[in-house]
């Protein structure tokens, strides 16, 4: 299926080359997958981020977390903010299902290690969440290990966009989010180097959506009568393939905000917004055993080029998500509308 | 079942006194349960520790998080650390266990606010774990909902220590850990105020055990001839009923550590040390509509008197999981020898 | 002198009231100084932020910091942040004159102390900073104790802003910045409490400015030949009367950044971005012996009230300094046009 | 002068093995000077620890800080936990004298700058601090630039310890303390490297004092009748030529704690405990233009090394402070004991 982007109704977000697919998967190696649970009382599911393609637990990734605001339940943080490392998939779901996929993740890895000949003791599984508790019944925590497994499954570096995988309830701006992406290359010492994101949308309030530094949510707001509070949640994952240690893919990590803002939304208080960020460079063969090894590093003095570029991806990954996203009536009748279903950009406008 | 701790061994740790139980339940409100799985292949299990009679969800509780070395899995600290609030129980469980220690804990809470006529739509179950896989196999996931249920049915002020619940499988300074509490009674303005510490110790190595400021480690560990790095946990759990704010409550936690180092821990690199706290005092019911209310405050000037309390009860608590634990054999004949049964204290020495 | 703002000149930022002055003085008890240092070398200052009418040392106030990015070098965060109190008046100057305000703050203290008979042994004086070296010949750090004593003599709810004080010769989206203010009023429970920022702008690059949402850096980018990187800082001090604890205060200072996001800024590399807040509630009386105290807490459910007000602060703020600024030519011959000198705005444009 | 040191004294801490001198200057590179101010009022100084032989603007080195706690005033930190870099040499010195010596050091940067043909416009002077109240009248701030570069052009790998430079005032357990090193030996891969650590003690009371594991401080405070609080501060610095980055310099720093918890602090509220750690290789030469660079990484796993170190040489290093400091007699005729005028160690006992 070809989903209509930001890009294809003529919103340009930024000054910077995008990669091939415009997608977090344009960093290689890095691939997605989703598995959508859709029925009468859910709306859910799960997506899953590979990092790699080699086994994550032995090819250990640099990686760092920012929680830009912290009302939400990812786990998997402690050990990343200590070790600087990412060791397992990353997998995004609804706020209650976290346990279960928690679990789905872990026994995945111990298979995967089992594989490799190593008995896996002990596996740091991350697992971020938004809360679609307004279009599924998320008490019954309807995501399954099966369901996490299929997601696993199907991760591609051609991946779908809007209202699926765990963006299938997901709501952003009073309008329909889920999963949105996009990236961008950066020219350094005559080597190309990719940078992508990938959001799960779920925060922002509908009269503050602006796009393009035009607010469009006000007279929206009115028509549809929508005046909820910013709540919900974001959750960005960052990927590139620039040598980045934990520390500087920390400082990338926070610039997400800056896409955000643009688009309206304060950081509100109920907001989850976590962010986490790994680079596919320098990784660390657990395995090894010497103590000392060589590996390439990125000058602090550059880090303008991945900051620019991770808040235009960003702000684009907002609007793929929303444009993308289909509108949905879901658990109790509750009808969400997609922004494309509300509104038309008008002459392209570019910032 | 009588146990003997470390008092009863004559060994006196610091000055000041303690509760009647010299455990964290002396802290009016707070009763811990257990849940042990002992089987061929599993020497494991789930500890919970109640914070409050109240249903914790409205009844928010103050609470903190430090993490001294973040090499662990623990769940519920983003939350934590951006609102400053409790709203489950705790749990203790083994480290592959904390997704459906979790997943039991969200479900718990939902039945509970469905009781109190609340339909739970986002709440932050907190689950602490340390790394049981020498005795247990850790793999299989031993702990289901229905141990976590029947921990939490199990909660009283009296209950055990060493080798139980989630204290079942773990290995402290190369001998028999678990369980460990203690508790301080403080005198303030003519009242007294009480702090209480529970332990999961799975920490240290035999060498550099440390009683009473005398190495008892290294003739121990020649004898036995145990030769491990410092690896493995601890999760520490503060409660007081002083009216300390969330601020206040993560400078007591970071004490934790004292204790922890004068017994000879020097926080291996491997070891996850998590430090929870959380007062009973101010309590914010989150059902109540005003915007404002008014509580009590607690001097910064005098905090000297619970961080000398929290640094005794985390050294003696540490003493008493060892003292109270027995020797255990587990998996794969895998077996750890208790301190009694390799050591007697001589003249009693204090400290 | 009456300054021409952003809504003289009919740019409403955001929908919340302003406070009567709007700006941070609005808060009661909250008056600001400057002394500007003007000559052929140098176009420097420093700015003095009074946060009550009582000696600070005393009559400390809840406080936080939070740093969204670190390239810079403000003094006294270290104790801010362990003990959530401010202590001091706040003091803003240029990068290499941190140390001699420091001193001269110390200094400041300590007579202040020995009028209320108390010999001061420590104080922590808060020196924030932004780097004014395209116009201000820093090696020479010509900002003296003198200049320190004068503003905090000339400390006034009415006070000046743009190029005065430490903003003389501050350079924001390469125009002329410096020190801009603005205030809101929310009505909570009955009561009206205001909550206020004051900026020190020194950051942004001219291409990325954008104003109500519309992109006017570019075109005079083009015209005025300006490429430079998003570089320099952005001091802001945010007052209120709203009872938040330290944490709470926190949360706030970290919205401060989308304002900066919607008029353009990307947080630079190059950016010392330093954002401290204080409450002028709960203040604690030091000299008070007793351990427990009564207060007001403010609800967190209603913490999206003072997110949106701060951010609607910091973004307006950001303009008044920018338009109330005027063309400076400085140390070697350097020339930083005004706003108002190369833009017009056109048909008033709200967002 | 040939000082008496704990090893001299039959006191071994640890067991691994020290470097040559013993003191953090067995890191290749690494010089310490001190400058003493001592006469009838004062007793005080400044001590300045040189990283490297190069100047640190432009040979910028790993580093990191860690606050154990924050009752402080040391400058700097900001910009190193942004950057994780150090760019000047650490001064350390009187509370009150953190401006004047921020000043003094920004002041030697700008001169050795332009000898190298830079005009500094920006900088990061590193100034920490204990509180030497007691024994010096703080409030005439009594270090002057010219003491910092008289302690500057002092720097030398063979330095005095004990009463001297920053340490000539301060109070540690309630005895004199002052300046304390130590150093330990790390094989790694077939190579030899060096971790060594810097203090200025200022923290403890006595009767807390344990020496090898025996408390000698009951005894001492009754008989000197000493019932101070644990207040004061302790700064630590460490080095070494392990190719550490920033984020494990931190890990390092954080195990200070540890040396200071087994001689019977419990990290007091009053205290201002600031550990700064930097790493000898892997140095960024910032007038270097590449954005990419090769260097050596150390293994996550092999941490364990260095954790020990830094444990042992700080414990090592408290009781260096006070072995080799004097009776002192300061202001105010307060008199503050030094430990071998007042304690003999019996037969050597090792732990």
């Amino acid at each position: 299926m070809m989903q209509k982007r930001a890009r294809d109704y003529g919103i340009i977000i930024g000054t910077m080359p995008t990669g091939s697919k415009n997608k977090i998967s344009d960093v290689p190696g890095v691939s997605v997958g989703h598995c959508t649970v859709d029925n009468e009382e859910h709306k859910t599911g799960v997506t899953v981020v590979m990092p790699c393609t080699e086994n994550p637990f032995f090819h250990k990734l640099p990686a760092a977390a920012v929680v830009l605001n912290g009302f939400g339940k990812t786990a998997g943080l402690v050990q990343i903010d200590e070790l600087g490392t990412l060791e397992t998939p990353i997998a995004l779901t609804n706020t209650l299902n976290v346990g279960p996929v928690w679990d789905a993740l872990a026994g995945y890895m111990i298979e995967r290690c089992a594989e490799d000949n190593h008995t896996l003791r002990s596996v740091n599984p991350v697992v971020c969440e938004c809360n679609d508790g307004t279009l599924n019944r998320i008490q019954t925590r309807a995501v399954t290990a099966e369901h996490v497994h299929s997601a696993i499954q199907n991760t591609h570096p051609d991946f779908e966009e809007g209202a699926v995988g765990a963006g299938r309830g997901m709501v952003c701006h009073d309008l329909k989010g889920g999963i949105g992406s996009a990236s961008r290359l950066m020219e350094i010492d005559g080597k190309t180097y990719t940078l992508g994101v990938l959001l799960l949308t779920n925060h922002g309030n509908l009269a503050d959506l602006t796009i393009s530094g035009k607010n469009i949510g006000k007279e929206l707001a009115a028509r549809l009568n929508k005046r909820e509070p910013d709540k919900g949640s974001c959750i960005a994952i960052v990927a590139t393939d620039l040598p980045l240690d934990s520390r500087q893919l920390g400082r990338v990590a926070k610039r997400v905000s800056v896409g955000l803002a643009r688009l309206g939304s304060y950081i509100g208080h109920g907001s989850g917004e976590v962010f986490l960020s790994f680079s596919t460079a320098n990784a660390w063969d657990s395995r090894e055993k010497s103590a000392l090894r060589q590996g390439t590093f990125f000058s602090e003095d550059e880090m303008d080029l991945p900051f620019r570029a991770v808040a235009e991806c960003a702000e684009e990954a907002v609007l793929n998500s929303m444009l993308t996203a289909c509108t949905t009536t879901g658990w109790q009748d509750n009808v969400i509308y997609s922004l494309p279903d509300v509104w038309t950009p008008d002459a392209p406008n570019n910032t």
